[in-house]
C-alpha cells in the first residue's frame, strides 16, 4: 500500500456511509422530495423498504434533478434487509411510545451518528465494509411499527409544536440531513462575498467624521458650545456600518458639494 | 391595569411577532407546504408578496390541514408593504452577491431574531405595535431581487452541498422555522416516555449480577481462580442498559430456570 489509511474519515466519505431508509412510503412525491433534501445536504444513499409506488414519475418530478439519488436507490422488502451491514441505526419517531428507550432530540442524535461515522476505519473494501449507519423514517400516516423500532438501537424526535405535529416526511428528512451536515461538515466558510469593496481604515472613517463635524458646525446644525450627543451617535453609526473606502469617498464628496455647490447652467 | 407588562415576551407571543414573507412565489404548492412547515414549528403569520396563484387548491392540499395559516395569510403587492411595521427583516439568500453585507448562517440569524423578539416590550395595542420582525424568502427560481434584498438589514444562508444547492422553498422555510423554534422555545422537555417501567435500583442490578456470577460459576463457564474480564464486562453492559425492575425480575427468573428446569410433561 502506498498510503496509510487515515484514522478518521474525511467528511465526504463520512456522508457516504450514511443510509437514509424510508419504510413503506405511500406517496412517491415524498420519495422524490426526500432525495432532493438529501442531495442538498450532500447525502446520496437512499434505501426504500417496500415503497407503494417506485419508480414513479412523481418521484422524479419532486426530486427536481436529484434523479441520480433515485436511480441509485436500493429497494428492499424488509427493514432487516435495508439495515444489513449497518453497525447502528437511528429511528425517527414523532410519537411518544410505551416501553420506549429514551429518545434523543434530532440535533443530539445526528451528532451521535456523526461521531460514530467519523471514528470508523477507512476500509477500501467494496461496499463500505468499514461500517455504515442508517437513519430510518416510517410511513407518512402510521410512522414506524413497533417491530421496525425494535431494530433500531436509537430513537430520535424532531422538536415541534405539540399542538400540531404534522411534519411532512421529506421535511423531516431535510431537517435530519441538515443537522447531519452541520455535525459532519460544519457550516463551511462564512459566506463572505469576495467582491465586496476594500474596507475603510479607522483613519479614513475618522477623517469622514471630522469632515461631518466641520460641515455641521459651519452650517449651524452643531453648536460646539453645546454639542449634545450628535458626534458620538454618528461615530457609533459609522462604526457599525463598517464602511468601504469608496463609500467614505462618496460621503466626503457629498459634504464638499454642500459647501461648494456647483453652479447650475 | 391589573397586571404589569412582563419585560420579556413569552415564547408563544414571541413566535406571533414573526412574519414569514414569501415573495413572488410561482408554485402554489410551495405556499401550502410552507404554511405546513410554519405550523409544525408554531409560527402562524404568513405574508405573500404578489404570489402567482393564491388562493389555490394546490396550496390547500399541500398545507395538509394548515389551512388556518393560509386563510389568515396577508397578500401584498410589494415587499415594502409586507414589511410595514417591522423593526427588522432577515432575507434568506442562496447565492453569494456582489457588494453584499456579510450574511450569517441560518442558525446564528435565527438566534439573532429570537433575541430581538424576546427583548421586545409587551404592548397590548392591536396589531402587535410593540414590534415585529420578518424572514423573507424569494422566488423559487430567481430568489430575491437586489431591490428586495436592500430592504432587509440582515441576510442569511442555509449551509448546503456547494455542488448542488437546489433547496426547495418550503424546505428552506422548514429549516428556518425549526431553528427559530429551537432558539425561542427550545427543544422542550426531553421526550421521555412517562409509561416506562420503574428503574431498577443499583442494589437490584447488583443482585442480578451476583446471581449471574453464581450461575456462571456453577455451570463452569466462569472459573473463579481465573475470572478474566467477564464480570466487569457484564457490569458495564447492565450499567449502560439502565434496567427496569421488571427486567431484572425476568432475567433472574430465567437464571433460576436454568438451575431448576421445569419438567416437561
Amino acid at each position: 500500500m502506498n498510503t496509510l489509511p487515515s484514522p478518521h474519515l474525511p467528511p465526504a466519505a463520512a456522508l457516504s456511509r450514511i443510509r437514509i431508509v424510508l419504510s413503506r412510503t405511500t406517496h412517491p412525491g415524498n420519495i422524490g422530495a426526500a432525495a432532493r433534501a438529501m442531495k442538498t445536504m450532500g447525502l446520496t444513499r437512499l434505501v426504500l423498504v417496500s415503497p407503494r409506488y417506485f419508480p414513479d414519475a412523481q418521484a422524479d418530478a419532486m426530486s427536481a434533478g436529484a434523479t441520480d439519488v433515485l436511480a441509485a436507490a436500493q429497494v428492499c422488502a424488509t427493514l432487516e434487509e435495508a439495515l444489513a451491514g449497518t453497525v447502528f441505526a437511528t429511528a425517527m419517531t414523532a410519537r411518544r411510545r410505551e416501553l420506549a428507550t429514551e429518545p434523543l432530540w434530532v440535533r443530539e442524535a445526528m451528532a451521535e451518528l456523526a461521531s460514530l461515522v467519523a471514528s470508523m476505519e477507512v476500509v477500501r473494501a467494496p461496499g463500505n465494509a468499514g461500517g455504515e449507519v442508517a437513519i430510518v423514517f416510517g410511513n407518512e400516516t402510521s410512522g414506524l411499527s413497533n417491530e421496525e423500532l425494535a431494530l433500531c438501537p436509537r430513537w430520535a424526535m424532531i422538536p415541534c409544536n405539540p399542538e400540531w405535529t404534522s411534519l411532512n416526511l421529506a421535511a423531516a428528512v431535510q431537517i435530519a440531513c441538515y443537522e447531519l451536515r452541520l455535525a459532519i461538515v460544519g457550516a463551511g466558510d462564512t459566506p463572505i462575498v469576495a467582491e465586496a469593496g476594500a474596507r475603510a481604515t479607522l483613519d479614513e472613517v475618522d477623517g469622514l467624521i471630522g469632515h461631518i463635524e466641520r460641515a455641521a458646525t459651519a452650517s449651524g446644525f452643531l453648536d460646539p458650545a453645546s454639542p449634545k450627543r450628535l458626534m458620538p451617535r454618528l461615530r457609533r453609526l459609522f462604526g457599525r456600518a463598517t464602511l468601504e473606502k469608496k463609500e467614505v469617498d462618496i460621503l466626503r464628496g457629498l459634504l464638499t458639494s454642500f459647501d461648494q455647490p456647483k453652479k447650475r447652467n
